[in-house]
C-alpha cells in the first residue's frame, strides 16, 4: 500500500512524536515532533526534518550545527500515531553536546548523569 | 539529587510520552503515556503502569494479557519532556501479538509488514 502522512494519527495540534533511533547501534537518540509536511519531506530528502514546537518551524536536525540524522528507514507503529526513525547521526544527538538526550538515569530514587557532552 | 515526578514537563493533559526499550537488544517495544502517577508506581513497582488516553485510568502493562514489562532503569531526557525505560519485556509488547509495534516500514513510498504476530 502507498504510504501517504495524511493517514496517521496526529494529535490536536497536528503533531506526531518521532523517535530516532541510531540504526548500527540500536542506541535512542531523542524524541521529536513532526507533522504531515515534516514527515513528507523527511521521506523525500532523506534528511530527518522536524517541526520545532517552540520556535513554531521546520527544523532539519544538524542544518545549523552539522549534527545531520541521516533517515535509514521509517516506521510507523500499530496505532499510526508515533514513528520510529532508524537514522545514522552525525556527531552528537543532543544539543547539550551529549550523544544522546537521555542522559539522566534514575537509580535509588537519585538522578544520575550517565553520559557526558562529546569533547 | 533525589528525583521527584512532579519536576517532569507534562503536556497540557498533564502526560508525559514514555518509550519503551527491551534492555538486552535496544529494541525499542512501543510508546505509551504516563502521569505523575504512573511514573511514581512504575519505580515503587519495578512494573512498567502507563496512563491509559482511551480508557482513562492506570494501565499495568501485562495486568491482563501477562506480558509484563518489568522496569530495569528509568531514563529522562534533556528537556524533562519524555522518558526512556529500559525493560524486560514478557512476551510481545504489542497488542496485535507483535513483539513491537513498529512492524510497518515504509520502503520506496509503500508500508510494508517486517514483523508477524507471534504464534
Amino acid at each position: 500500500m502507498r504510504f501517504d502522512p495524511a493517514t496517521l494519527r496526529y494529535d490536536t495540534n497536528g503533531l506526531i512524536p518521532a523517535i530516532a533511533q541510531e540504526e548500527a547501534t540500536g542506541e535512542v537518540l531523542m524524541m521529536a515532533w513532526m507533522n504531515a509536511e515534516a514527515v513528507a519531506r523527511t521521506l523525500e530528502t532523506g534528511r530527518v526534518t522536524y517541526w520545532s514546537r517552540s520556535r513554531r518551524a521546520f527544523w532539519v536536525k544538524g542544518e545549523t550545527s552539522g549534527n545531520i540524522q541521516k533517515l535509514v528507514e521509517m516506521r510507523v507503529d500499530c496505532d499510526r500515531d508515533c514513528l520510529l526513525l532508524l537514522v545514522e547521526q552525525a556527531g552528537p544527538a543532543c544539543h547539550t553536546g551529549r550523544r544522546n538526550c537521555f542522559y539522566t538515569a534514575i537509580r535509588d530514587g537519585e538522578e544520575v548523569e550517565i553520559l557526558q557532552p562529546e569533547a
